[in-house]
């Protein structure tokens, strides 16, 4: 007989085992307990306060490049370790495409999350979101939205789907943020969450305080929750509902974010034929979606809307499909799909199904079959067939969490359109189409019901990730059924985690916060030109002011015939004169900015590397013959990207002879640490 | 004796007179009974009927310009007939001062949200959230973040202060989005309110059922609320708690957002001497904040912060101001200050101040004596002083919403901003200091709790918008105890009415949806140059492929010698190739623009008026001599920008004899809608 595992929480900088209260927890497949988990009671406020006081205050102190790289190593670990996770998650009925999902999606979020960060925030403790607001005319009193970490807790409670990844994906925005998390996982799989866990912690790349673990019940932690903290669910929309109106969170207005389970919809666009790729691109997709995780998948899709006159062929194409569906044992390499996740799953779902089966006809499958496999929790595929999808109801708001799904005709694309938002609001709407129209129609139409839009044809079908993946760049989430809430969608998801406020002030005050140039502060005397100073020696605000240059006739006409653009506005007075934005000829705007390049650039080898791009470039006035251009360049914002160099964002304005600004942008240059030896 | 007025709601398209439930309201100034407003039974699911099938679908309909014209349009009938709301609102107790902020502010906000959104919103009824997401690496699947309004209505519970300020800044983003609204105002000031609801009403600019008014109490409409609505609520911390945790909103995950009152702090910098121009901006701050609207303001002063050894002279020079204030009448034009809104209100803040008194001492005015002004709801300035601070709490969570505030002594920053802190979240914090880095101390040590942060010295004296003013670049809103909402903040606002959808799929599914070029999409081929081709007639992906140029040493040499340009990578040999960039000299940047302009310019008059910026500008790959470049050139997006012409965003891609990308970036012209007659 098999010893049963203890599954420890870990609280307070510790490991604190089960005691005598904890649960069961089952194995998937023979049903047999395999471990246990939980407390009979827990310090839930000094959980809370280790998680404020201890791991808030040590994340930061990180940058968010810190928190990127911490992010980044944590990945790698758990990539070097997780043939444990694999050999561990069997139990729970996940199979090895499950794990590429699962743990593999779970530590590729860790990934993506570490990259965005350290190309889209800024190596400092403050997120600056959006650009300076102008409040007044003269440019003394401006603003500027800047976000810093909540200074709570974090606390996750998620589904027991997906142990490994529905943590990660919520880790990852939240340490990015700089705010501590409290995990509970579902108790069912909280095993495998355990031993991820683990490994992060047995990594020491997790500084103290940023993360308990919290497996068995949450006792009446929601009970201490302050303004500071923030609550992200995934589960049931009960669960949701019942914790969303504890009157803590109500009184504190406490942020509460939900993904619950939704009716999700796949739509086949009118313009697909039993013979195009879309047609087996559809089918393959809905078969995916019920068997993945056995349809245990808060993204899987419930129903399938096809146009009525393609219901047999698709019928006929899925039930096939799923006759070869092989059900076994998770480890097994031969299996297709594993078992639920508990035999009260399975009870569940065939509850479900019965109220599904009460609306429409089952065509694959039998609910009342005996389990494909006897023992554990193995429950065989059902597709149901409904005729009348307007008249049902049950179908479009009974959500069976396995492989059970439901076909529905439709009449025209608004008819798809309003079956599809019968959902009440679903994670995400997928449609197979090779019709940009029908994509549109389709979209605008079921957009703010939906999340997510997956529109898939052949085009997409080799780097496709498919209807039921959410990726880390794209929020996940969805309005009303599904909860109402965002998560992932690159650094909006961290943005969750963090206080936006709108400082208003002068530009000064804006740049000592920022640690950004604001255009109108103080420049800075520059010791020495810019370009001769390393990265790390040059400081915010530094300003060289050139020279001026006369820009005559000729400078224009050599410009002109020299790179070929001898557009009317730079050749021809009277046409140029006819121009409403022209007084008559003038210089051309890359001569505007060649010229400033002449002006400011230090010609010998140094710490400028190279001249990587340039933003926001506007010309606000022309410049004509006999005028006089100089530039001002100050050095607006550094980040580091790499130990050798980083990227220098430069503030240029190119004035006039009365100090009018002709043009102003942001350059890019890559600059070196250190002035190399010569 | 005067007429008892009538105060109406306006329902599903016709104005409703009160009925015999109505509940009275009273003249501020006198207490007598001005109006009546209110009806014994509503029909709740009518009203969001007719705003979802009526209003929604109207507005829908219009483009992002077409409602921003709409909200202009409505800004300058309002500003037209302002006089007649600022008669009736002298009722409210609100002085001519006051009515800058409520009226002229109200309407100024509409006037800022009709030129953000034609500025940084699309002419079309898809906002694109983001850039596009690269999703796979040959670039066949992308992502892209849409919102697209709510189908539902937007409910707007106001609070009784700022009648037309409260509800003009929450409709304007509301319509913005595309999304019917019905406004509740607080009854005792909602004759101002309906006042102005006719006048927009009987400018003929409002569609049919984008906007309702309910007078009176809202009935049991928060119980027929789905996951489609929003529910924006202005008001006290105790309401707002009651009306979230609705079972409907609850249930459907509806969104709620809360902007509460709050127990704002201002702070006095330990640099500032009492001889300081900022010594005399905090205490005229200070008055300000006590005495507008009397007080009765959700981001008024409420705690006032002053290093210990200043706390003399700040007492002395605020009990001097304060004695100088006229409280009187509110159309009279000697009077600083009105009477509060009723004497109910009064009662209240009278009670607020007795809590408070127990924890400080009145060091301007009586809490026990008689009303100044007898009558109405008059009620004189309170000033307290608050010895212990960090002892005290009831300081720190009673509000007393009239002209009270608590003086607060600190020992150092860290103090400070622990102190404002106490407030558990609020809408906004002050700052007057001159020095930079308490400014910087101050800010990133109280953001988390603060939805704005207002920073003041001798440079924004001038242009400063004070302390209280919530400006619609900027949002207003806090957590914790301030409610948790946001609301302003430009474009922002307008999001909280749309779904953010993510949409993946092919560049040319999503070119159909958002209306946007996406690289990657097909080109769509050009008829003729695109530059001989008037706006209207441009298509979305048209792209012009221009011949090739070499680029020669003798072109880099040119270019150097004349744009004075002459930086070691495009000079020097040995020194570019010790570059980690660079095999050796290269093309200059600015050249490789220059010539791609010369290839793909039309140099005739036509309707290009003007290159008028550019954006997103990425060097990729450095152009050697002897290497070749071409230009695909393609529209992108197109913007009206007046009736004359419109800006067109071109992407262009430079690229060499081997296809790859050696500059891509976006181009900003200006194009006439039709060509010029020659």
């Amino acid at each position: 007989m098999t010893e049963i595992r203890d599954v420890s929480s870990y609280l307070i900088g510790a490991w604190c085992p089960p005691d005598a209260e904890a649960r069961p927890i089952h194995d998937a497949a023979t049903g047999r307990q395999l471990a246990r988990a939980g407390h009979g009671s827990l310090d839930t406020a000094g959980i809370l306060r280790h998680a404020r006081e201890v791991g808030g205050p040590a994340l930061r102190q990180l940058s968010f490049h810190d928190r990127a790289r911490m992010i980044k190593a944590l990945a790698q670990h758990l990539d070097a370790n997780k043939q444990a996770l694999y050999d561990l998650s069997f139990s729970t009925g996940a199979t090895l495409r499950d794990h590429a999902f699962d743990i593999d999606g779970g530590i590729g979020t860790l990934f993506v999350f570490a990259s965005k960060a350290r190309r889209e925030m800024p190596d400092a403790t403050v997120y600056v979101d959006g650009p300076v607001e102008a409040l007044s005319r003269d440019g003394s009193f401006v603003g500027q939205h800047i976000c810093t970490p909540l200074r709570g807790a974090a606390i996750h409670i998620n589904a027991f789907n997906f142990p490994v990844w529905g943590m990660l994906e919520k880790l990852a925005p939240t340490w990015l943020a700089g705010m501590p998390a409290i995990v509970k996982p579902a108790t069912a799989t909280c095993h495998v969450t355990e031993l991820a866990v683990r490994i992060m912690l047995d990594s020491g790349h997790v500084p103290d305080g940023a993360l308990q673990l919290v497996c068995g019940g949450i006792g009446d932690m929601l009970d201490h929750v302050s303004g500071q903290d923030v609550i992200s669910f995934t589960g049931s929309a009960e669960t949701a509902a019942r914790l969303r109106s504890t009157p803590a969170i109500q009184r504190e207005a406490t942020r509460f974010s939900a993904e619950q389970d939704s009716l999700n919809a796949t739509i086949l666009g009118p313009d697909v034929p039993p013979d195009a790729p879309e047609f087996d691109l559809f089918v393959s997709e809905v078969i995916r979606e019920m068997t993945v995780k056995a349809g245990q998948k808060c993204t899987a899709i419930r129903r399938i809307l096809v146009p009525a006159d393609a219901i047999d062929p698709v019928i006929t194409a899925l039930c096939a499909r799923l006759s070869r569906i092989t059900i076994g044992a998770a480890d097994d390499p031969e299996t297709d799909m594993g078992p639920l996740v508990s035999s009260a799953q399975c009870a569940d779902v065939r509850a479900k199904a019965a109220l599904i089966a009460s609306e429409a006809a089952c065509v694959f499958g039998d609910p009342d079959a005996p389990p494909p496999v006897p023992g554990g929790a193995f429950f065989a595929p059902l597709l149901f067939f409904c005729r009348d999808p307007d008249a049902a109801h049950l179908v479009h708001e009974t959500e069976a969490f396995g492989p059970v799904a439901t076909l529905m005709p439709y009449r025209d694309l608004d008819h798809a359109v309003a079956l599809a938002n019968r959902g009440q609001g679903s994670l995400v709407a997928s449609l197979i189409t090779h019709d940009p129209e029908v994509a549109r129609t389709v979209t605008l139409g079921a957009a703010a019901c939906h999340g997510r839009i997956y529109l898939a044809d052949r085009t997409t079908m080799k780097a496709g990730s498919g209807h039921g993946a959410p990726l880390p760049h794209m929020i996940h989430g969805g309005p009303g059924r599904a909860g109402g809430g965002e998560e992932l969608g690159g650094i909006r998801a961290v943005l969750h985690y963090m206080q936006r406020t709108a400082v208003q002030g002068s530009p000064d005050m804006l740049r000592a916060i920022t640690g950004r140039h604001v255009p109108g502060a103080t420049p800075v005397p520059a010791p020495a030109h810019p370009f001769t100073r390393g990265f790390d020696a040059l400081h915010i605000g530094e300003t060289l002011e050139t020279e001026a240059r006369t820009v005559t006739l000729d400078d224009i006409e050599t410009f002109a015939h020299f790179t070929g653009d001898t557009f009317y506005a730079h050749m021809d007075d009277a046409a140029a004169a006819r121009n409403p934005f022209f007084p008559g000829r003038v210089a051309h705007g890359y001569l505007l900015l060649s010229f400033a390049a002449g002006l400011f650039v230090h010609p010998e080898e140094g710490p400028v590397l190279a001249n990587t791009g340039l933003d926001a470039l506007r010309f606000l006035k022309p410049v004509s013959p006999g005028d006089s251009v100089s530039v001002l360049l100050t050095v607006m914002s550094k980040t580091p990207r790499n130990p050798a160099y980083g990227e220098v964002r430069w503030h240029v304005k190119i004035k006039n002879q009365n100090a009018e600004p002709v043009a102003e942008y942001e350059l890019l240059t890559m600059n070196a640490f250190d002035t190399p030896a010569a």
